[in-house]
């Protein structure tokens, strides 16, 4: 392969959508390897012997685990495409923020939302109106969280994209009608077309 | 103040610790300005409205949050003194994953142990005492986490030493003992020597 990427993924995972939408924006080719998170493969368990999770990303058989760290990787080695972190220190500062939050803060009600019931649920569903309505605020009017460029908040949102009808479906209520903004978000970029 | 530089802290903050060595390593001055989290006082709640946690940092009017976020601020913005993060992309995702490790993995069952009791304290303790094996293995025979350099992971986890007696007390257990290459570690560097 094409400078011997290869990357470890399950197709349903926010965290690995993250690592592929930063690497097709760079362009770089890389094999995919389908791998459940459950079985823990000897590939898995060698390559990320610390929390045996996927994405890894291998890279000239060495690898890179933790999705935001992949990205962060992705964007140093392959520095001439597509700037995914800006380049002011405190631009970067805040990128770096609100990708934390929405990995400390967004992802525990989003799941639980789906896969808990009676009043964890409930308590999930209410913190994660109350999450939605924080990432609202910060991208404001703005097309992207990176300003004019889809960048390391963007992709690090947009892997949870996918789960928004389940998160809908489950604590019943309507993204786009509550964030209009945010759902105006998730299609003003197209992917593949440039 | 020089370069106009506040950080908002709290004096027995692990997290605090690691912006207060990072600084000091750079020769950054600074105005220290004692914050209890517990009161949410304006200025925290101004710089910090997010998280409304401590330490913060306030570069030029603007806060820059969350430790490990402020020592990638540091490091870029006062590039020419002391090296925090390697310039090599590979090893900078290493110390990132390590550092991260130290976030995701370790904070948790470290305040548990003494922060709890009963069955949740033995479990905290055994997972701490692993988590303690898995940083010394990580560790091995070099002086520091950064190899030769005192660096992103050695300031990630110096920020815990001041409560490694507390540890020890409470989970009934020796790190010197244990993990002697650890404690080793935590002696090596001379603070304010250089």
């Amino acid at each position: 392969m094409a400078d011997e990427v290869i990357l470890l993924d399950f197709w349903p995972s926010m965290f690995g959508m993250r690592t592929k939408i930063a690497l097709a924006e760079k362009g770089v080719e890389y094999e995919y390897k389908e791998t459940d998170p459950w079985v823990k493969t000897p590939l898995l368990i060698e390559m990320n012997p610390i929390h045996k999770k996927i994405p890894v990303l291998i890279h000239k058989g060495k690898p890179i685990c933790e999705s935001l760290i992949q990205l962060e990787y992705i964007d140093e080695v392959w520095s001439d495409a597509y700037p995914i972190l800006p380049s002011d220190p405190y631009q970067k500062a805040q990128a770096r923020f609100w990708a934390d939050f929405i990995d400390k803060k967004f992802y525990d009600p989003s799941w639980k939302v789906w896969g808990t019931k009676g009043e964890a649920q409930v308590a999930a569903k209410k913190e994660l109106l109350e999450h939605f309505k924080t990432l609202e605020t910060e991208l404001g009017d703005k097309p992207y969280y990176g300003g004019e460029i889809f960048g390391f908040v963007d992709i690090a949102l947009m892997g949870f994209y996918s789960w928004f009808k389940t998160m809908e479906k489950f604590g019943e209520f309507s993204i786009e009608s509550e964030f209009p903004k945010l759902i105006q978000w998730t299609k003003r970029k197209k992917f593949g077309a440039e």
